[in-house]
């Protein structure tokens, strides 16, 4: 037998005339005679030609969708239409059936992506989803190597995590007590000292914290890990776990986030539409179909690859919170009494319906806001000279919303200190991370970065479930 | 004020008499002259002079070790001894002081290894976990790197699951019920259908059976992520919280997946080696240091990087199960019975002792032990003919131990099903996984990599908590 080759590099390859062995599953099979093989290596298909007159009729009946085969032969060019080679098979083995009668892929109709959905763990042999988790591979990877490059390190904080101040959301609890039977304090309390920590601990929320002990010892840290949030939401774009990105510096002001946080996600998307075009060009057909259901004034303006371009080639809006106010209060849908929420004054928090005006209607371009009021921020974001501001930046992107969010970390103990006991935060059990102030403090910043919401963006999926291989959401962890 | 610059790329720089900024954190200072800087973005210092007598008193003093400051002047070639160029400061500012009188690290003595797991979130700013947590990025690096090149997709598989069949061990609950008042069944249990995901959950073991998923559609995957064990060890090797590499692939019989794994490990520690010497070649003073207090036949026969290297170079020993337990019954220590548990027949559970004495007195080499018996390996692991063994691997590092653990998958429905029934597990609830299986099975392989257990060989550490930022033992969750 010979070596075998994956389909992606026999088709990218210019070249005939040699032998190799593939394997791979079955698309398609016409005539007794052409079967679509795809192996995964990319979504394009190699076509097999089979000699039915040499072969085996029961080998010929369990040619169908799904099956495993394995077949040898030689790359010659092809006369049909839609690829340059074919392989003309020698020898053909299937390696394991699939029965047409109860192949859940094996559909007449275009299978829905909420019919996908429900079988999650089959999803990935379809053209959808292989193109969507080949995107969201190379955006890991991007990202990886983006940080890297820059002579980030990439730090590991904690899961499971006993510090519940970051105020990002509501956590889930993570114990190994007998729930039936649990040991209670004299008070009648749960007794965490006797769970497995020696305390009552929760599964992280964000690794901005523990980043920032990085930080000031690394000087540019980034985390790449799963967080969660244990909320009853049940939305196109909330997930109870998903993965986030949060690069720290050391030195670096709002200024220099904002412009670090643009050129990542330029770089990501780039790399994407370098290394995965076929794919992108893929699901931008996808689209052009789905929206064909939509009324014309609804449908996007841009194709997904121009969108991506887009995105590339121009500068990010950037702009306070205070601008946005008085651009949001003399915009026609306020004075229309159009959104849900009006805008009468300074201070209101932003709604997805103000960001996505801002966005795709006012700018027509990502957007950076920045200096956000402080009461309706975090309490580590660093406090502006007016007393009344933090330098928060979110980016908000079209479609998406808020697809990062960060600041200038405040890095004086006193202020920081104050505005938590403004807050009622545990400052006492807080001190390791007030330690980074009291020892060698300088001025710091960070991001997040949703990483289901980029691919969302990049792969142009309406449904955040469907960018994750198993998503987790209230009343479902199948599989 | 000149652009700032990365002491890395200073000291790297074969350039002198140009003007930069550099910033970090001051490691000494010596004749109110001389101070030793370093960003993080190596171990090593700068060596920034500044003119005493043109300084104000009150500044010099706050030039302490563990401060934060800010330096501009030019680069000029040094007279001294140990590096070859310096700064010359023209201006020096004070970001963030640092109480020499408070600050935990500015200590006459060497603070010791376990002193420094008690303030985790300072140990990165010494030379010996700047080192270890700079090498840990660069493998994980490498692990990306090595799996992107070659086209494998990396697969995001959940952290909370419902599936408790692997069997790895013992598991973490997930929940969000009050566990002071949770919700009843009528028959008195804990009614989970109440609980956030409708169900009961857990903390993944393994991202294994997902990822086999993965394979069947895209051929080659892997994961790189966190997995949990609820085990009360508190050993120098084990952890609550952990992150594992998990390739598996399509296609893949036993020896390919050995070929691969070996590849793999030379890989990512040639990839160390290439990119962090001197942060190794740092280890390796260390390790030698440390091996100083030890007895001389105690000490280890390689220093950290020829150890490296040797099994760069070397090709790991192959053997069956079956000729290990004839050498092990052979060997002097089983003989003499000074193995704590003696080998007298075929069928008995490796020991750490056993490991070790293959890997360290026998083959002094890494060990790919396969074809184990049956009865001590996953459910999941593929038959051989003989009826009595599986077509597992497991690869023996020297001081480690198990550093990888993986096998060829049973790909036949029927006797996955048959095995599963004899061991009680829950075939109906496993119907997802059973599906890949039923629809296109084929041969497929992979394995498990725990990442600490690396870095702990990588780095020539002695202890699994000091090689991963915040470790998650029994009764310890800090930070």
């Amino acid at each position: 037998m010979s070596q075998r080759v994956k389909v992606k590099q026999i088709l990218s390859a210019d070249k005939t005339h040699y032998e190799v062995t593939v394997k791979g599953w079955v698309r398609s099979f016409r005539n007794n005679q052409f079967i679509a093989l795809n192996d995964g290596s990319t979504n394009n298909n190699l076509q097999i030609v089979i000699a039915a007159e040499n072969t085996d009729p029961a080998l010929l009946k369990r040619i169908t969708t799904g099956a495993a085969i394995s077949a040898t032969g030689e790359i010659i060019p092809s006369l049909g239409k839609g690829q340059k080679v074919e392989l003309k098979a020698s020898t053909l083995e299937i390696l394991g059936d699939c029965d047409p009668e109860k192949y859940p892929l094996q559909l007449k109709n275009k299978p829905s992506l909420e019919y996908l959905r429900e079988i999650a763990h089959l999803r990935f042999r379809t053209n959808t989803f292989g193109a969507i988790f080949r995107v969201r591979h190379t955006l890991a990877f991007a990202v990886h190597k983006f940080f890297n490059d820059r002579g980030f390190v990439y730090l590991h904080t904690p899961i499971i995590t006993a510090s519940d101040a970051e105020g990002a959301g509501e956590m889930f609890r993570v114990t190994s007590l007998d729930l039936k039977n649990p040991p209670l304090t004299p008070a009648g309390d749960i007794d965490f000292k006797e769970d497995f920590f020696g305390r009552s601990t929760n599964l992280t929320v964000s690794g901005q914290l523990e980043g920032e002990l990085g930080a000031m010892a690394f000087g540019d840290i980034y985390t790449f890990g799963p967080t969660f949030r244990a909320e009853n939401s049940n939305t196109a774009r909330h997930l109870a776990e998903f993965w986030m990105i949060e690069p720290e510096m050391a030195f670096y002001e709002l200024k220099d986030n904002m412009d670090l946080a643009e050129a990542f996600i330029k770089y990501v998307i780039g790399y994407a539409l370098e290394h995965n075009r076929e794919d992108l060009e893929f699901l931008a057909q996808r689209l052009i179909e789905e929206e064909k259901q939509k009324p014309q004034q609804e449908r996007s303006e841009m194709g997904l690859v121009e969108k991506l371009e887009f995105v590339l080639n121009n500068e990010f809006m950037r702009l306070t919170y205070t601008d946005a106010i008085h651009i949001l209060k003399d915009s026609k849908p306020n004075k229309n009494k159009k959104f849900q929420y009006l805008i009468e004054e300074w201070g209101a928090d932003l709604q997805s319906e103000h960001e996505r005006y801002l966005v795709e209607k006012h700018f027509k371009k990502p957007v950076i806001l920045t200096d956000y009021p402080k009461a309706i921020k975090s309490f580590y974001m660093k406090q502006n000279e007016d007393g009344k501001t933090v330098k928060a930046m979110d980016i908000l992107f079209p479609g998406i919303g808020e697809i990062v969010g960060g600041s200038q970390r405040e890095e004086n103990y006193d202020k920081l200190v104050a505005r938590m006991e403004e807050l009622h935060l545990p400052v006492e059990e807080m001190s390791w991370y007030l330690d980074t102030r009291r020892y060698g403090s300088c001025p710091h910043s960070g991001f997040g970065l949703g990483f289901e919401r980029l691919v969302l963006f990049v792969t142009g999926m309406g449904n955040i479930r469907d960018v994750i291989p198993f998503p987790r959401t209230p009343k479902s962890a199948e599989f």
